[in-house]
């Protein structure tokens, strides 16, 4: 299985080529609106002093990492703003290789591609712990994989492909194990927004040296295209403290700092921006399952239950989500989704549809047709 | 000689300390207007599409790559959108490391920080050239110093921080010199719009698989903190085309890709900025090169000719650029240099200053005064 070069490219490609008209259940770009605060801050900028089209402080404009310290109940000296969640996730997982004591990464299987290709291209060895079968993270299946071996334990929450979130006290035994074995537990939360459940729970919730929070603003806010995003790191002047001077020299030598213009409009639309947009988005989502599932559900298809994020993973009976039935579905019943080998060897029977389309009814619609008329 | 936390900080945090009023010649940020140009593109930005708010394709905006590519006069498959000249020399050193045969960076000395911190970061063996006693760099000393084991040699001209052009006899013999040696010429030439010597060569000169050239825009329109840079790589599907593939996946693992907002305002400022903003702020450089050299001359000081960017580095009788004179200067003259160890240990006798500040002419009074009360 090659991570590095994302199945992502190749189905959209076909898609676009299709001589028909097909919904894009591929990717993961928000379709609704960004903030109103989000545009107005970007005008604003526009209109700035040459001073502030200049180089911010190296780790994001100050602030921003108040904005955010204060909003997570952290110190300002453990955030660093970066160029999107995929940045922070980089500079996470490249210190804990360099300076916890192991070269093994822990993924969960199927997994984000991105995570497997940075683990590859940082040269570390991947080891996966299976989901369970409803799609969760059995903390058990973890302790069974982890050593002194293990540099860092990847996980999303809510999660990508799955849909699924993890609980309380999943996160809290994960950070456990990884402070029983001195590795990183980094928890990639950029869904965070998006939990149907009422069950997320941040990392942040426990007190440990042994974690690191990631996250962005590109689902939250719409704004995939804006690549802002940051790391909670433990404390530089506590244990593991390392890890954060190390990110910074790091995010430094390789960007010197994230976009500013993007970092102004993110503070301007953080400061500006009623609890309610994110909830609509959210409502928006709800429906969406929901006719989505009822499809699912009339086709007889087995499907993780969406408990957050934007994505549904499933597998339809004698119809398995190789590559060639991807591209039979946008052929002959017009959706494109992802193969489910794109996230592991052991989904190969799976689909993945992601949820971020005003036509999902339409999507469901022709997929109770495609598989009622098989 | 720690690379990773530059000292810029240092005297910078002093400065802003300082009981008294003083001149900012440490930093390399542009002080004059952007081109008007690119606040349109801004304002126009921001009131886009949500899907114009989304991921762009991961190598860069297709139009802002076409744009590059044309007037560059290479292949848009030749053309990565970076985070900067930052992440392009990133991923120009990391890929040479990774696929040619060599360990190790032949870089100039004195060197600019962030090349010498990054070639540590990526764990690789730092060799040496030094600069002439002029500032240029004669080939014979590469020659002297590249072997087998070389896998990149990084060069800066317009140069940081000795202010030289490099010629095109010199450029020419360089990128001969690294195909002799399976090695990749790394060519930085940010600052190609601020060459008042008339001699400036861009390495893209020379038609070879063993150079890559890196620039951005953050001088040339004056927008250090939007990040958008490029690297021209050998075409893919040509000799060492691999480095390319490579750095296409680095990017997208590390980064996903760069901020949209400011790729769209500077590709709209690309089309609609005349000539002539460029000429205006060359002609700005030129007279504060004069008045700050004049001044110079009257100290008695030694400096290398500023041929190009932004920088002199000068020595004065019997005042070393130590950082205890740098400190000295701060309090007694009101002038903010960068300490010469800061880009050499060869080089504790001298300073560099930037004349990035609309005071260069105070600067000189204060500079000439002084040292004539000396």
């Amino acid at each position: 299985m090659d991570y590095e070069t994302p199945q992502f490219f190749r189905v959209m490609q076909y898609a676009q080529r299709a001589d028909r008209d097909v919904v894009d259940m591929v990717s993961g770009n928000p379709d609704w609106e960004p903030p109103q605060a989000l545009r107005e801050g970007l005008r604003t900028y526009a209109d700035g002093e040459p001073a502030e089209f200049q180089y911010p402080d190296s780790v994001g404009l100050r602030e921003l990492r108040e904005e955010i310290a204060t909003r997570r109940g952290v110190d300002i000296e453990q955030v660093i703003v970066t160029n999107g969640a995929g940045e922070a996730n980089h500079l996470a997982m490249a210190e804990s290789l360099e300076q916890m004591s192991g070269d093994e990464v822990l993924l969960v299987d199927p997994v984000y591609p991105y995570y497997a290709g940075r683990a590859e291209m940082l040269h570390a060895d991947i080891r996966f712990v299976p989901a369970t079968d409803r799609g969760g993270l059995d903390p058990a299946d973890v302790y069974e994989q982890i050593s002194e071996d293990t540099a860092a334990v990847v996980i999303n929450s809510p999660n990508n492909p799955l849909g699924v979130t993890y609980d309380a006290e999943t996160v809290h035994e994960l950070v456990a194990a990884a402070e029983e074995h001195d590795a990183m537990l980094v928890s990639d939360e950029v869904y965070d927004h998006f939990d149907y459940s009422g069950r997320f729970e941040s990392a942040l919730s426990v007190d440990s040296p042994n974690r690191i929070v990631t996250n962005s603003f590109s689902k939250s806010m719409a704004i995939t295209g804006f690549r802002v995003g940051y790391a909670i790191f433990p404390h530089p002047d506590g244990p593991n403290g390392g890890l954060m001077d190390g990110a910074r020299s790091r995010h430094m030598l390789t960007n010197v700092t994230s976009s500013r213009p993007a970092q102004a409009a993110v503070l301007h639309a953080l400061r500006n921006t009623d609890p309610s947009y994110y909830e609509a988005n959210r409502d928006l989502l709800r429906e969406r399952i929901d006719a989505f599932t009822d499809a699912l559900d009339a086709a007889g298809a087995e499907y993780t239950e969406p408990e957050g994020a934007f994505y549904v993973m499933a597998r339809f009976p004698g119809f398995e989500g190789t590559m060639d039935n991807v591209e039979r579905l946008i052929d002959e019943a017009g959706i494109a989704g992802m193969p489910g080998e794109a996230f592991s060897d052991t989904r190969r029977e799976w689909m993945r549809f992601a949820l971020v389309t005003p036509r999902v009814g339409e999507a469901a619609d022709r997929l109770a047709a495609f598989f009622d008329a098989r």
